[in-house]
This record gives structure tokens, C-alpha cells and sequence, in this order.
């Protein structure tokens, strides 16, 4: 086990912990921990919501969760030596829930949730038709997650940060306020939101204080997005083993992560989220000097992938289509043909027993595949998503015997306002 | 081999053929074939141009290409007993090349082509850096591409059909035309255009003449796009052994194929597409009576895919997300952040030597795969293009030593208006 | 397709051929063919008893099979430039049944079997076991296996040839003779016997004639056993895409090949054999000069395995040790711990319906891997051998719920002395 | 994570623990831990020499090897139900070194070794060649394994127990002690021995004391082979996620691990041995009640591989036949001829600028695969042995330009008597 160098207790909230994070993305935020190139160490993660989603059977901590306090990251960790232009190499050496604790209050104690949405609070990738909050719990054990709320499936976890990246440079960070407030100024008072501007309510920004914590506060990006940076690229195979060259913006670097997911499918469709976690990181880092300019990665992170990701064989696909559920053709729009896709998927599953929110918690949880399998045939993408089908107890298969059926237990917990 | 139900000549072109198959969708358009639940059977198919483009060095041709003429597909097939609301089960027993003919001058003979439309052709997935036609040539040889045009790389063929489905009702076809229309109306004059009406000019409708042929040409759609019947989904992962259900709308289920791919990446991003070739398709196919209520399949073709496709370890990942290269924000737009991606891809292999368009047609024709890795982080989709390192013969991973370079031979053939 | 450089007609015996192949390995055996460094050509491949064995329900072809005559060969085919000391490079671009003959007498013509000989004919793997002949017949559609003899299998072909490699000098030649000669001096009388001396009878050796041929019938090994130059290894890994480096002994190296098999477990246990065929090899060749000494490849074949075998997820492994039936221990005897983790198989398939003969061909043809897991552990070595759980159609796992039964239809045709 | 039932202290020795397990087998040793069917539980293992081999440059260690001491085993752990007649299900839920300790004395503490022994001492499977004592020394960082003594390699690792199993009834121990002893007595004085009889000495036999350890210490076999009730298979596939099934021969099974690897290939040539290490085994146990005639299983233990081990898609292999290295025919004898195919992948990696041992010490310690591929075609068996390239910091594909060669430091520690 390499050395911590970024701690935390379970018991207690993020900002008690020794080291305080940051939940925006801002250059000034000054790095907790120092590492060198080709140094190795651990980094706890804390879940999220910073414990706020619990263990139960209801949805109303997901109808009430804290966005404002979304992501609460671990760092800001400067590297030495590293320096804008540079690329700042990080190998997953491993990560996983909470080590040592299999039992608790906290996700990533043997546990973890996957939620969506209410539609006011930022929904989900198919809100129109699942416009509550909703929660499952998964139990962990062996590495493979199963869930009293969704029958009949157990996935070997992928797990990964969905969250990782640098810090970003003064202009950077003007630039993504601006794009992105350009674009809710086209739609202010839009439910959900089009996108995020900075928010001081809620902001963790590490040891900064005063005058200081107030002018990054009004500043600082909020972390939903992925960008330049990486960020929230939610890429569900940044799994162990896993190396990710990151663009570095500023001195030191100042890597940041947290977001752990055990388990998710391509998209995170149900965007709260994942399966969500806390838990730790093993990472090595190094760096290629003046690596942005020598391989062309300018506002990108780039990766390859580990290789002991669970291996399936046998998948069945659903196909999608850029036209709406009410007949509206749209040009080329992948979104909206995964969208369709993923739907295809519900109704399918349903035909086996599920519940359609029990089918839309699997397309967001398993290691599912989502595909942009044709993006130039006017005016029609094709988007698809694969299921393994080795996820699932029954046979899922089309045969002419028809669909087995699977054994309901306990519902989905579900919450309005 | 099956029997062979629907045969071509290489020398003679498609509407000079034995049966004459078709290039719009409609139900009227007559079967050609008739088989039974459970037969195998072998089918022809012609390159999607009908050998309109050549094995040279010039991209004249694509420039020129008769855009009106395409798909020429083989069928309608009549599957015996198949009414509407079953699932047609095809099972892609086999695919490959022009049998026996591994040279000559038609796309398939030994060889295929990866092409690029100019901007007012149709473009590509990234025309607006790449506004020209260009053309690149591949050679096949034990199931491998290499190509004159590209050097360095060489990908093992995933042989499939880029275009395969069932034939739309009447209704079905008066819901696409009005919904298409609509789409055009928007933006009737746009270059490309938002989508392709009918068009009577170059309609090949099988075995219509007369007055049949008048309204059927008049009503009958475009291939361009998938839709609820498959068709034009290029699927990369049709290959040998896979399954794919299609609803039924008419009698006897209509199936049609062609576009016969050698490789394609995710996305067929080149449009011209992925290495494109005439061959042949070996068949099976079965029903599900009344399968499309039991599996809640009403308007989209499902499929698990065959299990001898290449395996890769090893993958180098560019992430895109949706803001456009000019910094303008846009919301959860997954076209836009694969696009982003790509070009990523594209600025990276540019460093190992290749040029812009080699690295394109790469990404066209390898068996690169596209996610949509985050699709709800507001405002940013995340898209992510993998390749496999193994198609090149040098080393593409990042490293401190810095690009390799591929040594270059003949350029991209390139035209222009 | 390239071109085909050694052809068979189908309908006509090994030896009435337009080219003569040979049965026996020598040196002096004439080149048939003639190729060069960098030439691609397609060669066919009779099956390996030249069709003696019939597609129909009797054993009786293989009790009485024409051992003598085997295996007939395709070749020698001399390569240009290849001298003692090269590395012969061979890839095998494809392989498969007889090409556009999907019926017919011939096995290979859309058919194969597995046979099982009589003990005094040479046995198999089993003999104490499975004394007499046996015999199944597989069906070839879509690159996929079933048999009317072995209910609720069905197998992706993992088509390869058995048997291929270059010609010995005179030395090696006369080395396999004593040494063989010396272990039959052991035993000479034993049934099975211990090796297989030369033999002039039914010997084939090209275009030999007169006392050529009476003097190198006399000297020329039989094709039975692998050996320095390759020959019959029966690794069912030479499959499509695979590059294999043979030693060359001889001026032109003289390359031969046949034996082709649809599908094999790996010891070809059944030993009559694999699924057993004829067909065409389409190859490459090149060559390493001086290769043997720059590589230490000094008399074996070396290879690279291609990636487009069939993808299986799910083992169901199985172990034995080296002790007998009878309870005899036996000093890390890794071909008895073998043996015994195949019959452990066979004893567990038959709870599930199957026969005892049926589990031991599945054994044979599927393609399991028989692994030496542990060849340390004195007294026993460890060997184990892996069943892909997706070959069966009834679910093949231990679960508390007992064995599912395969449904049974005609059994395996049996014969006896 | 689960509870710890088996807890070990590393600075204590395996005698001074605070629950003390075995290294013998006997039905008659008390069960130290109860646990019920359906129960997960932690197990920690110490490696299996006990801490007497060193993280330093010397083989003196591996020389003076405490054999009478092996294997320290944890338990016999007691499954609540289980009878003789039933199949102990054991799922392997995580397996891996010591936990939080990633440095330290004993192996598992962040690093690992691979020993030959000297030929009096075992020797290895290549003892002829390689007759002294060595031992190379690996350090683990992010689940891969590199070393000091062996220059440009990295294996990921595919940890697992090499020992495991269930308790002997009486009856079959009075079986392996009159089976072995006959072997022994054929030739009593060889050297290394044929098998090892029981030795009182150096025996740990959990809680027993007096006349009762005395009589089992004279009675309890040794551990070193695998036998009916599993034991030392040395099955390098026991990873992650694998389901064991193992006959239950005594009330309770008691079941007893140890014998943690890092790594191994197959057969784990290098006897000691694979990359040793201690740690712990994170087991969920359940039975299927009568299940060893339910399913035939009667003395051996199946399984069913985890499906999370590091995926390669490119292999060399070399392969080897039944002739001694003298040129002496032995009839189909695999142990020959994977040891002649072991030794055809050393003279080739010395090519490359390995050392023979540094080659020998990489085909006992990375995942290479061993294969029984003929065993039929008298009188050469055929087997083969796959290397992964991917382990290889240099490309060691053979190719016209040459081999490549590794960067020696320093070598492999040696020692003799």
C-alpha cells in the first residue's frame, strides 16, 4: 500500500477532515500535498454527496440532495516540476470503496447508490419519462455489486473516479465562465438548467480563507462538467491500471479527483449516478515535458485503458434513431438517438419482469457500452447500447419460448415534491 | 456455401443484372426471393456505387460520385409466413468480399476504398476542416486492409453490411417522408442538406415498371438513413456470427441488404465511407411470431453481435466534449463532442507523421470505437474515440522519447469543385 | 482469392490428381510447386484419409480405415532462396472447408467427423476406455458446428490445419528413423504400437518413380508425429491470421500441409480425429535468412497465434492428477493427470444425459484447452482441462438445483473387431 | 471487508500465531475457524516458507530452504453442514498480498520472490539445466510485478492461492500414503526423491498436542502435490472471481489456503516457485448437498476461472516434442515435451540478452500458458508454451532486423552446495 498522503475519516464531514478539499475548480486553490514525478501514493475519496444519500429505502435524500456541495474533491496535489505544456502522466494503480470498512453509514463502507434526479434538480439523461427522484443501493462483495431494489442482476465492478483532473490556468478558467454563461444567457430560467455558473452557497476551496476564499468562490468553476481539464468526464474505464495524460495548466499541475463510481454504464444516464462511492486511489505520477506541444494535446485528456476489466462475450444491442418518442425528426443527434436507444432497452427489459426505472438503474449502473455507431447518415444518427448479457440470472435473450421472468421484491424507492 | 438466391455479375452493372434489386425503400417493391424459416441462403451484393469509384489515385470519382443511385441493395427477400408484428431473426452465417475474385476493377475484387464527399456532396463527419473529396485505396490480403494511400497501419477486416432491413408499410413510409419533409423545411436550401426526399431520378425498383414504378418512385424513401426497419444503421459490429431481430411491417418481411463494409470505425465518420466493397452475405433466417409485442420491439432492430471479431488489449483514448473549436458552448450535444474527440485523435496522429486526412481516413475505416462516455454532466457531453495500438507498425503510445514517425509514400488523392 | 497453386478435384482420389501429393516425409521428394519470398497462393487440402470416411451412421470406415495411407499432403512446395539455416516464415492468411462445395461425399464439403479408433488400430487418448471404433458427423453452417450424433453442442469453427512443415535433410531423416526405431525395440509387439516405422505400402512421395521411389519409400518417415520440422503438431491455436517460423533444412525448405480440421480440443484426443476435412489453405511466405541461429531456433516450429479465434468469457475446468484409475501413483506423469481430468469431464457430462463416448468426442472437437497447470509437485503433476460453457445449450454450471438433461436422439455410431 | 477469521501477525512466526494452522493434512487436525454456508470471510495466509526467504541478493536462502516446514497453511476452517458426499462451493471474492503493509521482511510486505531449488534440494522442472539454487526478488506496485534480477518485464498480476482444499477422510489418506510410499519404493534413494512420505518433523498440526499429534504427525501427509481433495494445484487460474467446487471428505470439509502467488505461469515451473508471497483470500463458502454424485465429482476438484484477469491478444509460442535433449524417443510423454518446449523459449529469449535462468525465472513467474496440444500422434506428444508479448519492454517478435536486446544490471543471484 503506497503512502497517504490524502486522508480522510469516515465519520467525519468533509470540511472537519484534516486536510480540507475543494468542490470548485480553481488555479488558486493551494495545493494540500506535495508529490515528485515517479512517486506513488494513495488518495481517499470521499463520496459525492459527502454522506448525505443513506442506506434506506427511500428517495427523499435524492430529492433533497445538496448540489450546490457537489463534487467534493480530494487534492489539490502539486507535482513537482511540473510546468503549463507540460503533460502530466497518472497511472490508476488501483482504486476501491473504503478500505478496511465493509460496513457503515457511509457509501463506499461495502455499499453504494445509484440515483436520479427529480427533473427541477437536474433530472437525467431520459427525465422526461422518469421525472421523480429515485434510489437504489447496491451491496458490495467479492467485487460485484447486487441490489435488494433490482432483481436478478450482479456486476463485477469497473471501478473508477469519475472525477480527475488539473487545476486550471486564469485564463482558462475566464474562458469556460464565459462560453458557458453565454449559453444560460440563451435560456435563463430553464428547469434543469443549461449549465452551472459559479456559486459561492456551498463552496469548499481547500485552506483559502477571507478575501482570498471570496474571490476564488465568485470565480471558481463548478465541477459538473467535464472540460479542458478532464474534470467530471464520468469515462467508466478509467479503471485499475488505467494511464491518463492530462494537460497541465498551471504550476504543480494540481491534480484533484473523487467521484469513485464501483460500477456505471457508458453515459451515466442516470446522472446521480453511478454506483456512488467513496473509497481510495493508488496513483503514480510522471511527467512528459513540454508533452502538450510534442503530441498535439492541447485541451484534451488522453488515456489507455487497463486491461483487467471484466471480460463478457455474449451482449445484446439496441439501436436508436435521431427521432423523437412523438415522431419529431431531428438532424443527426446523437443524444438523442442513445436516447432512444437506451428507451429501446426499458421497454425490452420490461417485457421480463423489470419495472422501467428498475431497467433504467441497470442501463446506468452496469458496465454497459453505448456506442455512436453512425453519425453521418443525414438526417438519422445511429446510436447503440450493449448489454451483457452474463449480468443477468435469466436469460435475457430473444427465443421463441418467450421472456422468463424475474422475481420481484422490493421496489425502487421513489420521491416527488 | 448456401445456395446462392440472389446472384450478381461483377462485369455487368446493377440494373443489368439477372434480378435487378433496388435502391428505395418501399413495400410495394416486388420480392425477388423467397425463403423459408430455417433456410440458409447465400446473397451477392454490390458496392454501394455500383463500381462508380476505381482503383487509382484520383479522387475524381468520389468527387463525381452518382449520389442519386445509392444503395443498390439486393432483395426485397420474401421470408415465408412472416406477416407484420413478428421479429425476423437474421443470422449473419457469413460476409466477405467478392468470392473467388481477388482482382479486377470493381470494389470488392481484392480491394476496397474509404472516401471523403466534398462539403456540397454531403461532406463528412468533419467536413468543415476537410471540405474536399479525397480517396484512399485499400488492398485486401488474408483478411487484412493495408493501404498505398496510408502508410503504417494495417487493420484485420470486420467484415459487414453497412445497410440491412426489413421493408416499411405504408404508413410507416408516409410517417418518414412527412417527418424527413419537415426536417427539410427548416432549412430547405442548406448545403448539405438536412435530409434527401424521394427522388424518382435514379430509382431502381427492382422488378417495377410503368405505372407502379411511377408512384412507388415518387413515394418510395431514400437509404441514406437508418430507420425503424435497420437499414443504413452501419453497425460496425455485423459481423460474422452476429443476430440481429428486425420487426415485420409487410408480408413476408422484405428484406433487402448491401453497402458491404471490409472495416469501419464507429460512426463511419468519412461517410464514403468506411472501406466500402461488393461481396457477398451468407444467411439464416427464422421468425418469432407476434415477437415484436412478447419483446416490446416495435421500431428498432436489436442484434447480439458474433463472437470472432479481432481481439485488442490495447487502446489509445481521445475525449471530446461539446464546445466547438471557435469556444462556442453548446449543450449536451454528443455529435458535437465525438466530433471534438476525433479531432483530437486527428491533431495527435498528426505528430507521428501522418497528415490530416490519413489520420481521418483512419478513424473512417479502422476498427476504432466511439462512447458516449458522459451525457448528463451539464453542459458538457463527453465523447471518447479508442484505438487500437496494434493496428500501427509503430509504437503511437505517448512517451518521453517523443513520436515515432511512419514514413510516407503517395499522398491522399484529393479534388475539388 | 490468390492463386491457387496446388489444386484437387473433389471428385477424383489423392493419388489421380492433376499433382500428386505425397504421404511420407523425405527430402528428396521433387517440389511440386514453385514459389517465391513475399508470394501469397492458395493451396487445397484433402482430408486426411483421402475419403474413406462417409458422412452416414456407421463406424465401420473407421475400424477399417487405411492407416497406411496417411496423412496425404499438398506439396512439397519449394520457396525461392530458402536454404538450411533460414527461418521459414508461413502465414496463414485463411483456412477453411472446401471452398463454394457445401455438400458432397467428400468430408470438407459442408461436413466433417470425429472418429475414435479401435484399440489395435491405434486408439486415442482413452482406449483403455473406449476399446473400440467410433464415429460423428458435424455439420458446417455459418462457421459453426453441430452434429446429429451429439445433441446440444454447437462450436464456432476454430479451423487450422493438423499437420504442416518443411522437409528434413537427409540427417534428420536418418535421426528420426534410429530413434524411433530404438523406442519400437522396446516393444515391438505392442498394440497400439509405440511408433511407426517407415512403410513402402500405400506410401505416396510425389512424382517419384522407379527406384527413386523404391528407395525413398523405404527411408521416408512416417506423418503420424510431430517433429523438428513441424509436421503433425495438431495445435488447434494454426488458426486464420496465425504466422508460424519453420526451420528450414533443406534448399527450397519444402513446405507441406494438410490434415485440416474445423475444430479441435487441444491433444486431439479423439485421435481420428479433430473435426476431420478438406479444404484450402490461402498462405504467405517469407523468410528470415539465417534465422535459425540469430533466433535459436534450432528444431521446432515457432508461432504467433492469430486474433479472430472465438471469444468465450465462461470456463467450466476440470483437474486430474498422475494416478491411475487404479489407484497407482505414477512420478508426475503429465500426460496420465491429463488423461484423468478428461475422464473427470466425462464422468460429469454424462449427469447431465450425455453418453460417455458423446462427452469424450466433445472433448475431442470443442475447443477446450487442456492446460499443464502444475509440473512440479512430486509426486503428482496437475493438469486440467477447460470446457467454454456457451458450446452447450443446456446451462453446464454446478447449482443446487442438479443437472439439466440434454435430450437425446441418436447415439454414436459404434464398431468393433 | 469481510470479518477476519484467520488473522496472522507478520512479525510473528506461523508457530507463535495466535491461531496456529498446519502444514500437513490429516482429517484428525481440529478445525480452528466455523463458518456457515452462505458466510464471507477473510483469511490471511502466510507465505509458504514462513518468512526464512529474504528482499535481498543472495539464494543462500532458497539453498537452506526449511523444506520440512511447507506449506503453512490457514486453517482447517469448519463449514457448518457440510458432510461427506457434498461439493464445498468456494468463491475466491479477492486474493492479493498483505493488506496495508507494502513493505517489510516477509514476502507479501510489497514484494515477492521466485526460487529454483538446487537439484538435491527438488531442483525445478529444468533441474538438468539449471542444478543450482537461485532466486530472484520482485517488488509490486499497482498490481504488476517488475525485478531488479530480470530486466524488461512487468507482469500484471493474476494473484492467487497455489494450495488449497478439504480434509482427508482416513480412508483416502491411508490411500495416498500406501500409493506414494509404493512409488517411493521403486527407487528409494533418488535424487530429488520420488514423493515425500510423512516426516513427524517440522510438523504444525494446529491445536493438537501429545499422543494425538504424534500419531497424526505420523500419519498426515505431505502438502506438496495435489491430490482428490485439490491441495497444491498450483492452477494459476484460482484469480479473482473464480468458483471452486471442492469434494467434502470428512464433517465440516475442513478447508485449509495458502501458498499465495503474485504470478505463475503454467505447470509453475520454477517449483519455488511462482512469485511467492503471504497475504489474505477473501472466500464465500456454500454447499450443494450430496452434490459429489449429483455431479460426478469424486476425487477431484472443478472450477470456474474469475473473469477479471489481465487480457492479452498477443502471444509467441514455441512448442516441443517427446525427445530428450540426447535424442532419445520417448513415447508420448507431455512432461518431456513441455519441458523441451520451455527450453526452446529460453534459447530463443537468450537471443534477446537474457540470461538462461533470467528466461527460466520469467516462464515460472509470468502468465504464459501451458498446452497439452497433441497427445495422440505416437510416439511425440506436442506441447506448447505461450508467452504474452505485452510483458516485454522490447518487441521480441522475430523479424528480419534482428532481436532487440534487453539492458542487463544486475544478475540473478546463485548458490550451491
Amino acid at each position: 500500500m503506497p503512502q497517504v498522503v490524502f486522508s480522510l475519516d469516515s465519520t467525519k464531514k468533509f470540511t472537519e477532515q484534516a486536510i480540507v478539499g475543494h468542490n470548485r475548480w480553481h488555479g488558486d486553490i493551494p495545493a494540500q500535498v506535495q508529490v515528485k514525478p515517479g512517486d506513488s501514493f494513495r488518495v481517499h475519496c470521499r463520496e459525492w454527496f459527502d454522506g448525505a444519500i443513506h442506506n434506506d429505502d427511500s428517495a427523499e435524500d435524492v430529492l433533497n440532495a445538496p448540489l450546490p456541495a457537489v463534487h467534493v474533491l480530494s487534492g489539490p496535489i502539486a507535482v513537482e516540476g511540473a510546468q503549463p505544456g507540460d503533460l502530466l502522466i497518472v497511472d490508476i494503480l488501483d482504486v476501491g470503496p473504503i478500505p478496511q470498512e465493509d460496513s457503515g453509514p457511509l457509501a463506499g463502507q461495502g455499499w453504494g447508490y445509484t440515483g436520479v434526479f427529480a427533473t427541477k434538480n437536474g433530472g437525467g439523461f431520459l427525465t422526461e419519462w422518469f421525472p421523480d427522484a429515485y434510489k437504489v443501493v447496491w451491496d458490495f462483495m467479492g467485487g460485484i455489486a447486487t441490489s435488494r431494489h433490482v432483481p436478478g442482476v450482479s456486476y463485477t465492478g469497473i471501478v473508477h473516479p469519475g472525477l480527475m483532473g488539473t487545476a486550471p490556468s486564469g485564463a482558462l478558467l475566464a474562458k469556460w465562465n464565459a462560453r458557458e454563461q453565454a449559453l444560460i444567457d440563451t435560456d435563463p430560467d430553464r428547469v434543469p438548467p443549461l449549465a452551472l455558473p459559479p456559486l459561492p452557497d456551498s463552496a469548499v476551496l481547500g485552506s483559502l480563507t477571507g478575501a482570498d476564499f471570496d474571490r476564488v468562490a465568485a470565480e471558481a468553476a463548478r465541477t459538473a462538467p467535464p472540460r479542458e481539464n478532464g474534470g467530471n468526464q464520468d469515462i467508466k474505464n478509467f479503471t485499475k491500471g488505467t494511464r491518463v495524460f492530462y494537460p497541465v495548466f498551471v504550476d504543480g499541475a494540481k491534480l484533484s479527483m473523487g467521484d469513485l463510481h464501483f460500477s456505471q454504464g457508458d453515459g451515466e444516464i442516470t446522472f446521480c449516478g453511478a454506483i456512488e462511492m467513496g473509497g481510495f486511489m493508488d496513483l503514480h505520477v510522471d511527467l512528459i515535458k513540454g508533452g502538450m506541444e510534442t503530441y498535439g494535446v492541447s485541451e484534451n485528456a488522453i488515456f489507455m485503458p487497463g486491461n483487467v476489466d471484466p471480460l463478457y462475450s455474449q451482449w445484446l444491442a439496441f439501436s436508436g434513431t435521431s427521432v423523437t418518442l412523438d415522431g419529431v425528426q431531428h438532424y443527426l443527434d446523437s443524444h438523442l438517438s442513445y436516447q432512444r436507444a437506451c428507451l429501446h432497452a426499458i421497454d425490452y427489459l420490461q417485457k421480463f419482469g423489470y419495472s422501467a426505472i428498475q431497467a433504467y438503474m441497470i442501463l446506468g449502473s452496469a458496465p454497459i457500452e453505448g456506442r455512436l455507431s453512425g453519425v453521418v447518415d443525414i438526417p438519422n444518427s445511429c446510436s447503440t447500447v450493449y448489454l451483457p448479457t452474463a449480468i443477468f440470472d435469466i436469460d435475457v435473450r430473444p427465443s421463441a419460448s418467450g421472456p422468463a421472468q424475474v422475481e420481484q421484491g422490493m421496489s425502487v424507492p421513489t420521491a416527488s415534491f
